[in-house]
């Protein structure tokens, strides 16, 4: 197996085909890598000028003073398989290749495609593509992408008040969508670890880096966007590791449909194959299936925040200062097939003598917008994971204001810090931007969509069934 | 029937039991009456004081310079039906009543809240309540509640670059998730004239207040929350109006589940009925049901953009910059129920010359990042409207950095204003607020869920479906 730290831990890095022309792609990746403070060092190499970007050129691979541990190419498609060759000549291991123009164009694209893997294999290159958008490495700053995402003014790529202490990293075939996510789920403050965007997979596919993932040991849960799977072997192989270590891979699997799938095929030359098969095969390994960017950020957030909780059962307790709110959301909840029973009379003895003679305690507890004036939202929610009738709660919030909330911080940290089952927060409003960033640093996971929220939940309880059954055998 | 226009349109206004106390409801909502340009009069009226927030204070309703258009009431519930009593001898045509601890409550508070009742028709008064949380009239700059959402400080009121001619009005029985809607539509530039609370609905109901907006002619498309249909034949009445005119309603039914209507009946006291029995009601009216708040505005806006073009079937357009986001979206839209279909050869004839080789016409139309870079999305999106394979287009587009867009601008505006199709947008990464500014003004609905944008074409196709049927009798 070639070395894929190679690739995501380079120390030095040739851009081939790179430009001083900031408005076409080949001046883009250079840009942008330029632009974080990446440690290692950067050889543009072209033929066409002995300098770029203000850093000296080479002519070719080559000519490089040092073997780099990664080449990059952004060149014509047909120019690529013997640029890789001079690559594997010179001792460079590891390769990212952005051109497109190959099995989804048809045979002769094919046959370069096949000629990349022989090349590959020969070599034991690690060999990311072609036809991707490049990856980025967050904690490395390294970031061989043309991605808009990843430009220095698209913010920093690291939140200041992340969501607890654990990491995402996306695997998806997809450049644009791949690079969304991570774009998606900034407002979010989770943190982001890898970002790899693998397009026409002539050698690395997704689970390949998945199982590298899993050797490093950071990422706490996937976002892998697939259009096919390569290798069925290689999925179940690592699919199982990830499931024993308990490192959620939450996946979009694109072309369920025809319409899908024809567009699969001329998009990176992948066999979309039969959803069926699928569902079966993603089942049998507690892979958590999405139709949707949104709500798979949503749950990798609910994730890192209690993945090493997760509700034994699909048992709810809602607790809301919204009645309105609280009903909608047990709908919702029943909908996403958890359940929402009227709760154990001790705690009802508990939570009742704080509320109005208008609240209830019966789940959803209403605990009324006065109680929350009065006491915050912590101590209920406390309550209702204390009972024996939940295995998770869901708090009803207005984020609208953080006056509230900024008064209830410490009992909020508390209580995401001590609660042995999971506690998710549903804002009805739209949360204010200082709401967010509190929740966050309290280590509680907000949701604006209420749908996804109870999804969230339902991901989770399906996950430790799914672990259950599988570490059973 | 009682006249909703002095309530909503009033020229003068009492707030019976208003305080000087900003951090209580009963100053709050004065508070934010008088935050607003309010050309009418306002007046409180207390029992305590002279002089509220800087205002002349009356001791009686009895005591008012004029019989006022409209009374507000925020007083304990068992002085209630003894004030409104007093309003009505007074003269006072309408009244909201905002206090809370009537059938949500048991039986003393269910024979007040029948008191209620009994008076409002006594004095042929518009009786909106109680528990209800206000309304506002947006165009009138009035907006008698405490709701945060309209408090000064969280924005205007009316967006400065409005998507389409058209207005939005909810009408909701809960009052957070009512103003809800509201605060959460801003972000996307929608108008809005009324949001209506109606709580326990004693005397007036949702559907009467749907039924004085489709008098007044100026409301486009109504997002109603529903914890129950007090009255069936209101509801068949107003309802069939509302499809006639092609006003839809886009309605979440709360209480759906056992635990969502166990929390409704302690809510308003309302009985939340059989699903299945709503269902069918609501089908044969074309009302459009959803289960997300989010979704209810996603698809506001596309009915306020393409109201008057709706789709004649359901097949579906889609055009790229992104192969990948093409496929999801297929799959997406094949899974609400609409068809994605090869397009026919002279529209792709027309397409092709301006793809390159990696692209493809067949639908999803993957026009390439450089395609677009070249002729932006407008000339894409006008040839996939032309073609007879579509009922209706949706461009998928990133709306991460405006420049493309600016481009693009006019062609877009055009596109909006010319197609006799739907042309929605679906945004795969997070837009940038100058892209969204820049979409609702050149009239074109933006999306960030890409499963609520299928499903806002699902329902635009649906709704004139159930038009035509029901027009046909």
């Amino acid at each position: 197996m070639p070395d894929i730290g190679k690739m995501l831990w380079p120390k030095s890095v040739a851009v081939v085909g790179a430009s001083s022309d900031v408005h076409g792609l080949r001046g883009r990746i250079l840009e942008i890598i330029l632009s974080h403070p990446f440690g290692g060092k950067v050889y543009p190499v072209s033929r066409s000028t002995t300098e770029v970007q203000g850093l000296k050129a080479y002519a070719s691979v080559e000519e490089l003073p040092e073997p780099v541990d990664l080449a990059i190419l952004i060149i014509p498609a047909q120019y690529t398989p013997a640029e890789l060759e001079r690559c594997g000549r010179a001792g460079i291991k590891s390769a990212v290749i952005l051109s497109s123009g190959f099995a989804e164009e048809g045979e002769t694209g094919t046959r370069m495609q096949d000629e990349i893997a022989v090349i590959a294999r020969r070599y034991d290159m690690a060999v990311s593509g072609p036809n991707t958008e490049g990856f980025a490495n967050i904690p490395a700053s390294f970031c061989p992408t043309f991605s808009p995402a990843m430009d220095k003014n698209a913010g920093p790529i690291k939140p200041a008040r992340a969501l607890g202490k654990g990491q995402v990293s996306v695997i998806s075939q997809s450049g644009g969508l791949g690079f969304a996510f991570f774009d998606r789920a900034r407002p979010r403050n989770l943190t982001f670890r890898h970002i790899v965007t693998t397009g026409n997979e002539a050698a690395l596919e997704v689970f390949d880096f998945v199982d590298y993932m899993l050797d490093e040991g950071k990422t706490d849960a996937f976002l892998l966007l697939l259009e096919d799977v390569k290798d069925r072997a290689t999925f179940e192989r690592v699919a199982g590791r990830a499931l024993r270590a308990s490192k959620p891979l939450i996946v979009g699997k694109l072309g369920q449909s025809d319409a899908g799938s024809r567009a699969v095929r001329s998009h990176t030359g992948a066999l979309a194959g039969a959803p069926a098969d699928y569902r079966a095969m993603f089942e049998r390994y507690g892979v958590i299936e999405s139709r949707e960017p949104g709500e798979m950020v949503d749950i990798a957030a609910a994730f890192l925040a209690f993945g090493a909780r997760l509700p034994a059962g699909k048992r709810v307790g809602i607790c809301t200062s919204s009645g309105g709110g609280g009903a909608w959301l047990a709908d919702a909840c029943v909908a996403a097939g958890l359940d929402v029973p009227e709760l154990d009379g001790e705690t009802r003895a508990a939570i009742d003598p704080h509320l109005p003679s208008y609240g209830t305690s019966q789940n959803p507890v209403d605990v009324t917008a006065q109680a929350v004036h009065a006491l915050g939202y912590a101590p209920f929610a406390r309550l209702l994971a204390g009972s024996p009738a939940a295995d998770g709660v869901i708090v009803v919030v207005t984020g609208r204001h953080p006056r509230l909330l900024l008064r209830d911080r410490e009992a909020l940290t508390q209580l995401a810090r001590e609660s042995a089952k999971p506690v998710l927060m549903w804002s009805y409003t739209r949360p204010a931007e200082a709401c967010v960033a509190l929740m966050s640093e309290a280590g509680l996971p907000l949701f604006t969509s209420m749908v996804n929220c109870a999804r969230a939940m339902r991901a989770m309880a399906d996950y430790r069934c799914a672990r259950e059954r599988f570490m059973r055998g």
